[in-house]
């Protein structure tokens, strides 16, 4: 292939080659800029917007993606899809707009709610001050077998317990009992004799939790001596440049064991930049930390270890692993202390990842005498339903609505976007995220948005609008819309409105997931008004209001002190399981024996109730229809 | 430094670059020829002579260590020794003679007479192989529980066993099992899953058994299905380039990590080599070796390991670790199956290694209700008594006199070692090993001729000359020898003899031998003449006259049927070891509970009653005033 040299950048002024016939997307990623592009470059998102500012001649023509997602406007101002802009000549300069860059500044996580100290304070990795006695001619045992008989005889460890001690800690072992004058710290992982340090540094003992999601990365910093969390940080994941779900990675990933590692390092990068900060902020030692305990979704848990992925996303949907999984800090590449772990809680099935496990222990629902919800709204929500006897764990396809894409003013929950509506009559009043003009709606508007207007007979249960004469309500194209916010009042100049076509998305993506709580309660033989709790997790968070969640069927027909809303939980799980080894058995052991995973989207009930649900207030229709749980 | 080109070393004509200043030896060994250095480079043993053809003038002076060790003669042709010659100038070609070369050509390997095969083959590493039942919507387990249930199912797993799987394992395990349908073998080390491989290949299950010697490497290829060796190899240790004896090795691999990585390296290229060779031979893939078991003494297991071994060289003689150990092979760089291990049996104490614990297992003295004894004859000489109760270790500094250094006409037991001798007054009959003609006189030859001057009165009991007159005695430079072949019978033309100076060597290593015996048979309270049985190991195997060795006390006097001759028994018991779980773990117990190991060298008994027993004929006096062994 040719050469073609100078691409230019920009901001930054970034030349890059790139190969004739390589699209702009390309070249970008390749040049490491994190560049949005939710659909994974298939032309359906229309967020991957660049601007050519010299040789839009050096390009090819615009395609048919192109000419359906771009205005005249943006096409006057030669706005370009970089996936769909293939470079056919020499020089192109090219301006990559803000919102087409991943950000996490602005971003908010929603609160945490749930506490992360049930259990007691026992890690699996612990540290023992010991002196030694100093060898003599009369007592000459080995380096290792002294250390490891003064740790049986003061209860440390027991006798019949094989102690394991890996090579490189092994090497260095002598010279550090000698070094130190036989006071020594040693460093416990199970049975492992995972570090060795001269003199007292039982106070240096630090985890850190992971929540690995789609879109965000969530890490704490723990100190496992007092159990307190030092410090806490998120970065935007930054596979988002492959794709906002997890099947564009899947299939970004699956192209090649090249790409697949690519993947993998975005997360590590960023977690490795997630760890380096918290210990910066809390001045801790990276070396201090033995163990990180990290949650997420299944694809991203073997994104994160290098599985192929592959066999998640094709039917059956089978995961490589689901039990709880470790493996050395190490052999990632993720830098803690050099002989340092990595634990994995147990992923319930592909599509209801460790995350969802983490949310099992956070509510500690199995212990639950009545039946509980736990639905974490995301692309892919999970749905969990069960108590002590069982849980039953599901996935509904929800799609990226929430998280505002495919939505035409949809946005993220961050800084100016509308996260509550209300409307009365022709009156629209809404609140936008830190009090910011408005730039767009994100889930929790959207959710009240539908509520709003179907309270108000503005649309039927179908989402059509019944109402044409609304000051708010008007056609355009040929398609009917409803304006949120007034061109005067927005922070783009332009209005900000949803049309029948968005309002069809949420109603879709609102049916996936209340058909996965009717089928669950179904084949529990329980009826969804009796869930004694409902645990709302993901960034939804707290902004959602919930007779409007209610109203809409996202959440079931409960009283509404029964909803708890629990933000990023499943970090308050993975937190759990670093500083209780109890509890880490404890939930593995649910997993394994208590937990059953449904595979809906692969069930014909699932179709069937799907497409009755889609209705607003169809719930108690279809409920008495469903089939039972039959344990196998 | 100033580099000094073209240094070459015949045969060979390879052209160096040297530092000015260097020696020839240093040059030598940097271009990898395995020059003998038995005494590691300190101008003592005289092993390392080369001869220069080109450039005398650009070498230093002749050191006083060359003119003590150097003939006139020698001098005259130019010969130096390559560790005391320094390089001051542009051009020298060196010629590397043959006997100056470490090889293992013509040595044998004394027959293994023990049996490797007392115990039911259960080895570590398994092979099963399944069949698994393809995934479905129903049934969509994850990759490795399927796999794990039905090795539960199947009884090969206890339920309740973690099944560990390592992360490249479980990377591959999606791909192989859909690329095999479902029908693969698994391998397993204990509960961890090290490969699962396409279809059955249970039939291809091999380990390899390993004596690390201080002089030479034994490996034996073991079909782990039948328990049948497949093929034996061994090589010359690489490491005598720098020292014959461990303390020397010590001694250059604690001036640097580099040193040290350097002496391990030359270890494991020849194991290496020994692999490749074995697998060759037996047409045997070396991926289908899943473990290696090591055994050898202290030094030479810290040194595969690449533990410093400083700390067992010096007085509290203390190991790294004694219990038994594994890693992967990998980690060390030993090349068998990417996922398989290496296991070392424990060690005894600084100077008695797993060797020894190879000789507890291969002769199986914990199970005897006699005492029994075991010398491993060597540089270092192992020696163990006991019994089911307790066994004691301990080790003899007897020196490398038994391996010919040190003896004016000593060699190693090769071609052309002179290995029986019997005197009968004027007349000398000896054998040489192939029928060759003598070189030099090897171990079991020095034990005969000490015997038989003694039983012959021409030395008394300390090994002096009392005899002047006969044909054979003559006085040279005012030392006494004894010519054992005359000129022209030898390969050499030049008289075969021992002097006075010599006889005292092997006396004293004989003494150092029966010191140990006598006072482990002292503390546990066993009259030497009781010894049940009398395993001789050690390369000096059955060439040794076993009258011989109990007239001069290398051997205790017990009837001479009780001798048993085994070889390098040691190899037998890495076999078993290897072949048998059951007896790994019953060895290991017995090491850890049931021996002793006493550190003679530093017990002030021992040099007292050493220099009493360098006398021949001394046992019976000496016994009666030993201490007895208290346990604590
Ligand atoms: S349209 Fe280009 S990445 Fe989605
Ligand atoms: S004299 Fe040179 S190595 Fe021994």
């Amino acid at each position: 292939m040719i050469k073609v040299p100078n691409i230019v950048l920009r901001p930054g002024n970034i030349n890059v080659e790139a190969e004739q016939g390589s699209t702009l997307l390309q070249v970008i990623q390749k040049a490491g800029i994190p560049i949005v592009s939710i659909c994974g470059g298939r032309g359906v998102c229309g967020k991957c917007r660049v601007i050519v500012v010299v040789g839009t001649e050096n390009l090819d023509h615009l395609t048919n993606a192109e000419l359906r997602l771009l205005s005249p406007q943006d096409i006057k101002r030669n706005v370009r899809l970089a996936c769909q802009a293939k470079i056919t000549g020499a020089y192109v300069v090219i301006y990559i707009p803000e919102e087409s860059l991943i950000t996490s500044r602005e971003r908010a996580v929603a609160p945490v709610t749930l506490r992360d100290d049930i259990f007691p304070l026992t890690p699996l990795v612990r540290k023992i001050h010991i002196k030694l006695s100093r060898p003599t001619l009369k007592d000459n045992r080995s380096d290792f077998e002294r250390l490891r008989e003064v740790l049986v005889m003061q209860g440390h460890l027991p006798a019949e317990t094989d102690l394991i001690i890996p090579l490189e800690v092994l090497r260095e072992l002598p010279s550090i009992l000698r070094s130190s004058d036989w006071d020594v710290t040693v460093v416990l992982y199970g049975n492992e004799l995972v570090s060795v340090e001269p003199g007292d540094t039982i106070n240096q003992l630090y985890g850190v939790a992971i929540d690995i999601g789609t879109s965000k990365i969530i890490a704490c910093l723990v100190d496992l001596n007092s159990g307190k969390t030092l410090a806490e940080d998120f970065l935007e994941n930054p596979q988002l440049a492959y794709g906002a779900d997890v099947l564009s990675r899947i299939t970004y990933a699956e192209k090649s064991q090249e790409n697949l590692v690519k993947l993998q390092q975005l997360l590590l990068s960023a977690i490795n930049k997630l760890i380096k900060n918290l210990t910066k902020r809390a001045g801790v030692d990276q070396r201090d930390i033995y163990e990180v305990v990290v949650v997420g979704n299944t694809v991203m848990h073997h994104l994160f270890f290098r599985i192929q992925p592959s066999f998640i996303a094709r039917s059956p949907y089978v995961p490589a692993i689901s039990s709880s999984f470790k493996c050395r800090a190490r052999d990632l590449g993720v830098e803690i202390n050099k002989h340092g772990y990595i634990y994995s809680l147990p992923v319930i099935g592909a599509f209801v990842g460790a995350d969802a496990v983490a949310n099992i222990l956070a509510t500690q629902m199995y212990k639950s005498e009545e039946p509980v919800l736990v639905v974490d709204i995301g692309i892919n929500t999970e749905v969990l339903l069960g108590s002590s006897k069982i849980i039953l764990a599901t996935s509904a396809p929800a799609g990226p609505a929430f998280e505002g894409f495919g939505i035409t003013h949809g946005m993220r929950a961050v800084l100016g976007a509308i996260g509550s509506i209300r409307i009365n009559d022709s009156n629209v009043e809404y609140e936008t995220i830190g009090g910011a003009k408005p730039r767009g709606i994100c889930g929790s508007g959207l959710v009240d948005l539908v509520a709003e207007l179907y309270r108000n007979g503005i649309i039927d249960s179908l989402g059509r609008f019944t109402v044409t004469n609304h000051p708010r309500v008007r056609r355009d194209h040929g398609l009917w819309r409803f304006t949120v916010a007034l061109a005067e009042e927005s922070a783009t100049g332009a209005e900000i409105y949803v049309t029948l076509r968005d309002i069809e998305t949420v109603l879709l993506a609102i049916a996936a997931i209340k058909t996965a709580w009717t089928i669950l309660s179904g084949r529990l033989g329980v009826d969804p008004s009796e869930i004694s709790r409902v645990y709302v997790a993901g960034s939804f968070g707290a902004k959602l209001n919930v007779d409007n969640a209610i109203e809409v069927e996202l959440l079931p027909p409960v009283n509404k002190e029964r909803v708890i809303f629990v933000g990023e939980s499943a970090i308050a799980g993975a937190k759990i399981a670093l500083k209780s080894l109890k509890a880490r058995r404890e939930v593995e052991e649910v997993v394994k024996t208590r937990v059953k995973y449904i595979e809906l989207s692969a069930d014909p009930e699932f179709r069937e109730v799907y497409t009755k649900l889609i209705r607003i207030g169809s719930v108690k229709r279809v409920k008495s229809s469903l089939k039972k749980y039959e344990s196998d």
